[in-house]
């Protein structure tokens, strides 16, 4: 008996083993390392141009095109960081993201941690950079417009982020072929637009990384609940549904691929 | 006689049973789930964007920032809405393109009936979230500028949806090659760049999809012909020049492809 | 003697038929019919798109924001029109293009008029319909800003154009490989940031087909002579340009494609 | 000995003529040109829009728009300049991007050096048009916010050309694919995006070629340095990080393209 515990117990530790050497490969890091860069890039040049979106705002009017320079540059940013990751880490750049791809069976959960870590990292150096580039300038967080609730914030973060990981799942789906650009330029839109219409009500995140580094530079985490749940779950969800509605007996569909 | 008419009957029992097979196969159903999400995903984004754009406008006089938001907005959103389901259903998201396939022969009508009752469900439900997320906000709905005419804007929805469409058969023609990207692209832009002209003389629908949705939940069917006469007829012949102009005899054609 | 004069005279005869034959083909005519429908497609939107914006202008004060509507449908509405007239005529929708190939080398003259003849067409239709359909409103046409000179209107005319034209030959380098999206993209957006630059200047056309259709419907010709002048000019040398300095030994040369 | 010293002296001879056959052939030259011209479309169009934009504004409010304007033109003329050179020459028209190819690996440093020349020549060109055709108007040069300091600065512009180039080299990767207009794309959105950003503080450049012009052209070097250091150094350690971190070792990994 004790020599099969021992066994199975011997068993359990190579097995470990294997999983520690899978989860740090030298690909393995090179993905984090990615991640980390991309989310930075994404992090900094969005988050950035909100910062000077508001600085010289003092007398200007056009409160709609604060919105729109910062959807905007929120879209291109994304465009590129993905772009910069894709080929080495998968350009997920965002824990919702990862979490549909967990659901999805395509990352394992541990290398899922992984790669959260790696972006929440990135987000987070990105807003210290900009506090110390950028003194006087207040960073923008996770706040509700006056007449929003949690469970509204949280709703609407939601189905944005369907939107968003359910875009990322038909960019990977094999029928798609060989594309390059065609990821993260859906990527980038589909953020851009659906951040149009939820900046003016929960600040337009969808990307826990995107809110937990002003976060965690401000100490100001009221609400950041929200975008964690919300955007979490819409990934989660939107995995699932694309898995198991969308892809399968994908090789015996007679395709019409039009548009 | 009897013995003719009793096979005649059995035959056109079997064939309806094939029609309704090939409507509902397995194929089918996800290919109208397909276009019902892609279609939730455009309306929830784009009408979305144009609650929002209204909402922080109270002291704004930015009024052509307003219509590039929305119009930026709808174009994006257009874009993943036609990327998520191009490989599945073939990405029409809107009754105006399905019709303008079933003039050029791509698509049987009982199918186009089917794509275009999804489509209406997915926007309907879209504006039922927004309405319940955005509770205080009003829901634009198909009204025309004061200038404008039902005739008038019949016809301005007829040549926008014209474009769009003829855009749509171009991009599925096959002397274009494979694309991925191209279709939703061509397509998202040149919705974005009739919305910037039609958005302030008919709202710029150009999809009955998009303008169903909000006069279900609000009641508001004023004008609402002209959302469906202008679109579906520019669609129609949209499909009906290309198909009989531009695509026959392709394979013999000696093409310069140049721009 | 008479016997080689009646025999020229035939071989002159037969050659001209040929001519007729090449230039009125069933194909040739495809490619003008795409000309002319691609160049409403694009001025339709565009000019629509200035009409719109300076429709409820009124009170507004953001001029920025105008010449940004302006410009990013011009970008959108020609990525569509070149887009969809690409694999059929080529996507010239534009004299200026069209003289760029032609001193490339690689159009006739003779198509090169037909083509043009298109062009223009499709414009003036568009503007028609327009006038029809916003019948308050004014057409914008190629009028200067107050402290630009035709010389120097006709200078900032010639170098946009040269840039577009430049970007055409570059898309239509055989170097660069199967392409579908990629002449289109540059295209617009070329257009887009020289129409930014030359809007407030000279208008921004950058094409003559899309000066001359507001001219024919208003009968406003002054000036006119600018948007022939500088964009066919610029058109021309950079056909010249690339087709001489650009693109010649290419076979043989060590490439080193990156960015 | 001394034939020795003759026979070293005459292999360095030949070594200095192939070299210089090398840096002057008709490959290279064309290579130069192609990065003259580009560098002089962007630049064009990119201050020459920054121009724009500013003229009418004297009565405008809406300064986030100004940035929008500005910031589009950058990205848009960027991706056309890109594209028109990237089969030539590479497609660099940024010495910050020239710097981290030579720091990668793939560019020597004498053409390195004629690539820099031939991008300042294009950028200064373009800057005496400019002054030429808009006599009256103010060239905006490299002085910064007043809130921000020369390491500041330094930083920013460190930063933000630290992703553009660190894009450029993604989009070198040959783990990329063909791609044609994933390049172009990314390297201008991620300069939009990040110009966005780095424009109300520092002017935006991410180039020194971009900001060499307005200097010369009018003489202003006040703070001309911040445009070199930041922006050579932030090229160079990006083409390093690149190289070193992400691109070994590419053929044996097990890549997940995804997003």
């Amino acid at each position: 008996m004790r020599v099969i515990k021992v066994s199975s117990f011997l068993r359990a530790g190579s097995q470990f083993l294997d999983v520690m050497e899978e989860l740090f490969s030298k690909s393995s890091l090179r993905s984090y390392f990615a991640e980390f860069i991309s989310t930075f890039i994404f992090v900094f040049a969005g988050l950035g141009s909100a910062i000077s979106a508001a600085a010289p705002a003092a007398g200007a009017t056009g409160e709609n095109c604060h919105i729109l320079v910062v959807a905007v540059a929120h879209a291109f940013a994304l465009f590129a960081a993905v772009f910069t990751s894709a080929h080495i880490s998968g350009g997920h750049v965002n824990p919702a993201v990862t979490m549909g791809l967990v659901m999805g069976g395509h990352v394992s959960i541990l290398s899922g941690v992984c790669f959260c870590l790696a972006q929440l990292l990135g987000s987070t150096i990105a807003c210290v950079l900009l506090m110390l580039l950028a003194p006087g300038q207040a960073i923008p967080t996770g706040g509700l417009a006056p007449h929003v609730t949690g469970m509204g914030g949280t709703a609407t973060e939601f189905i944005g982020t369907f939107a968003l990981v359910y875009t990322v799942c038909a960019a990977r789906d094999p029928r798609k072929g060989p594309h390059g650009i065609a990821g993260p330029t859906a990527v980038g839109f589909v953020y851009g637009a659906n951040f149009m219409l939820t900046g003016p009500f929960t600040g337009g995140f969808m990307n826990p990384a995107r809110s937990f580094g002003p976060a965690a530079v401000t100490g100001d985490f009221s609400n950041h609940w929200v975008h964690w749940v919300g955007p979490i779950a819409g990934g989660g969800v939107a995995g699932l549904v694309y898995e198991s509605l969308m892809s399968q007996g994908s090789g015996s569909d007679h395709i019409k691929e039009v548009g």
